[in-house]
């Protein structure tokens, strides 16, 4: 991926920097398995997998800590 | 979801801390599973699995972190 | 849950402090499956599964972190 | 446990602070599973089991930060 | 490993942290199976495996904290 | 252990620090299953098992953000 896909981790309000933490999720994923097929057909396996989706917002919630703490918790 | 559903992480005391860090950790869930109907049907199985109900409230914790800090702890 | 179950993440002592924290984490799969009489049944299974007793550990040791700095790790 | 088990969480090196952070991860497990008989009958299963003694190092990893930083990382 | 491959923990953008944070999660399965042979053959079966995709955007996303936190979250 | 193993959190270099970061991960294991025998039998199996190894990674990237904490992120 060598076009900017990542300027920033300020985000305008808390509700954008949770939607930046999923796709910092997505695009952990996307760099272990550069292929969009192989993924696609994954996709469809793992959302009917409530253990996934978990696992899923648990990193969602990783990177959600880091986004917050960027924005100063959108306090300023 | 276009509409705004999370304004602020701010809240007037630690357990309405507590339920603003289960919501995003079920909108984390929704944001990888948008289907409320492939979840109504995941739900009934993994509020039956312990593993699953362990996860969740891991995450549950994880964003726990996130408000506490945000909110200073309750300690202004 | 209308009632007040969580008015201050401050406690006298580290140990108070982690029992706090052993509680935050039931709270968080108490959310997730409200029904006791399924928790019940439940926690006789998992309390004899190794797997599920060090996840549990794991959850009250993100809270014990939140505790510990709500209280500036009981120094003051 | 009406005993004072966790008195600070200071500790002289960092070497004692690993070996608090430990005991914090056993009791984790300890308020989950009270029966001695049980964990004891447990311990022998898992110890043979490489993702319990992971996920167990893990549990230890996230006490180890909290002590670590209630003790300034043993800097002063 | 004794040629140096971790000079430091700044990094221009967000993005270059991001992918710093991915080559530490690489790295630290490279320390515990050292041998390349062995982690391509086992890398064919876990990039079809949604869990470990999954567990490996996990570990990026703990890395990535640090990361962002080294560089006051590309703030100054 | 009475010997002397950890005496200090500060590395000259990130690369040290993330070395640390393994044994210390390392040294989790150790704790629980203090049988080198045992450790090295079940040693041949995980470093074949992706799951493990990634876990691994895991526990080092959460020790890693301990170490880098301590070193202020080798900033000084």
């Amino acid at each position: 991926m060598t076009e900017t896909w990542f300027p920033s981790l300020k985000t305008a309000t808390p509700q954008e920097g949770f939607e930046l933490a999923t796709k910092l999720a997505r695009v952990g994923v996307k760099l272990t398995q550069p292929s969009a097929e192989v993924r696609d057909k994954l996709r469809t396996a793992y959302e009917q997998d409530v253990a996934q989706l978990i696992a899923s917002s648990q990193v969602i919630a990783i990177h959600f800590q880091t986004v917050a703490a960027a924005n100063n918790y959108w306090c300023d």
